[in-house]
């Protein structure tokens, strides 16, 4: 089932999505947005999935989806916190800015709670501001879960997950090594982040999810030209199981929270980067200096994840910069 | 006028409190809970304002508020962002773990994005867990903003500033040398948030409100036992004007997030502390060695401040540590 949130007030209107990604059957007498989906799944999940069987049983069912106005999925959600679970790209990231990686790196996962209040759909501009704080996209795959209680173990943690999702996680490069100088992690260089149109279920991905990874390669371009590809699941070194044992430890989290995967990266450079930090790592390891400029107003960024038959799986995060 | 939330579904119920604390009316029909208010708060503020002069006019109406079970105001909110204004903290706590203050302590604010999917409200237990994590509280002063945009200066910040109330940042400290030498901050150091029963409108604090501060003294009890009552105004070395400038520098806020204060602290050792973890610092300083311990089940915090007519301007953050 794919779900998405047409733009409507401050936590949209719900929409169940065609497996193709080509229409939409509004779903808001089910449950008035996703939100309100997630606090009660249990009751809301079958019509939801009914809705969905409808209008793939039939196509002239539904609304093009081109004439409807998308939102993130979750406009606001309660929480979103990321994890950094590609090893590969801290070593690179870190490397880049002269800091060392944790010495717990393979242990004792890397995540940040984020800023919620305001999330982006997957054609709102994102403005730059001060192009001297280095914006810079970050790649990644996120999953919204429902209520998951504290001391959540791996074993245990597949049952609350919902959803599944893409996210770009902008961020001001220039702005990190002065925060997290201060100790307190990151703020003001982690802006509001950017969703992909429709979160789905675990089942819309078959076989390509296990383990709480998911097996296909993650493409972003940037003005056009394809910048990487890298797979999103073998390298994923915490899954996602093992960042929810690691973010309940102390407290439970609700329903509507969202978890990032952090950059998907891979370790061989012919996958390409799913940020510019990496590549400029890369040029820098290679010839002593970063050529690649982070991003300026007018760029445009493509986060996509396409599934064995060619089918857009989240459908595009499609971004302009702008002023 | 003075809100609270009545214990209802995931977000309470809206009630208005009688200014001295002890009666309530419902207000449901002018907008389901806090969040809702606050949504649309040029809306919903005039109905509530009458409620609250008509159950202050009358003291016949109302509900007695000790026959209404409490949640926090906003049982769960869209960011929860606590700043560490108040340096003398920042001081003693490196201290007292052996970290450096960071270089721009006096320019440029420290703040944490925390947890804000659950939040406790001030009656409820808070579950110790690990006792060798080192629980401690931290009393703090929070104003939740309404609709706030990127870039609001400290000047215009207060404009966005709807309502007060207290909070216990509850913190494992014992977690956190590990946590911050990672990089990224806090997360499983810092657990669900306690919150003071009442939120209230800036006016109630009359004149103790001036400069994006609140100069009153916070009072905190352990175990009926006075721990310290630090004056919450002068020593804030950064307003909550300032604490919003510095949060909105690269994105929005949304109605509904609440901004803490962080730990409220004063250089004076007679004032007393609003955290363990300060009393063990000056201990340290004092004897070279921390005598006063962590947190253990059954201990209970109080947390209150006081206007100059002897009246309980939020109510009281009272919680049991249990197992």
């Amino acid at each position: 089932m794919k779900l998405a949130s047409r733009r409507q007030g401050r936590d949209g209107a719900l929409l169940v999505v065609s497996r193709d990604g080509s229409r939409c059957a509004d779903a808001h007498d089910i449950a008035p947005n996703l939100q309100a989906a997630l606090d009660d799944w249990l009751r809301s999940e079958p019509p939801l999935r009914r809705r969905f069987e409808e209008l793939e049983a039939d196509v002239s069912r539904g609304q093009p989806l081109s004439e409807v106005e998308l939102t993130a999925p979750l406009p606001r959600a309660y929480e979103w916190i990321d994890g950094s679970a590609f090893i590969n790209h801290i070593l690179l990231v870190r490397r880049a800015r002269g800091a060392e990686p944790p010495a717990t790196l393979h242990s004792d996962p890397l995540v940040y709670q984020g800023g919620s209040g305001f999330l982006l759909g997957p054609s709102d501009a994102f403005s730059l501001g001060d192009e001297q704080h280095g914006l810079d996209f970050e790649s990644e795959v996120a999953v919204i879960l429902g209520d998951t209680p504290r001391g959540t173990t791996a074993r245990d943690a597949a049952l609350h997950i919902r959803l599944l999702l893409l996210a770009n996680d902008w961020t001001f490069r220039n702005l990190i090594p002065a925060e997290l100088a201060k100790g307190f992690g990151f703020f003001v260089s982690k802006p509001a982040t950017s969703f992909s149109p429709f979160a789905v279920t675990p089942d819309e991905l078959g076989t390509a999810y296990h383990d709480g990874r998911v097996h296909l390669p993650l493409q972003t371009s940037l003005n056009g030209e394809l910048v990487g590809d890298p797979d999103a699941g073998p390298e994923m070194h915490f899954s996602f199981f093992d960042l929810v044992a690691h973010v309940t430890q102390t407290r439970a989290l609700t329903a509507g929270t969202i978890l990032g995967s952090g950059t998907v990266s891979n370790a061989d450079p012919a996958r390409g980067v799913s940020c510019l930090a990496e590549r400029r790592a890369r040029e820098l390891i290679a010839t002593g200096s970063a050529k690649t400029p982070f991003l300026r107003a007018d760029d445009q960024v493509e986060i996509e994840m396409f599934d064995g038959a060619g089918v857009s799986i989240f459908g595009a995060i499609s971004a302009r910069v702008s002023r």
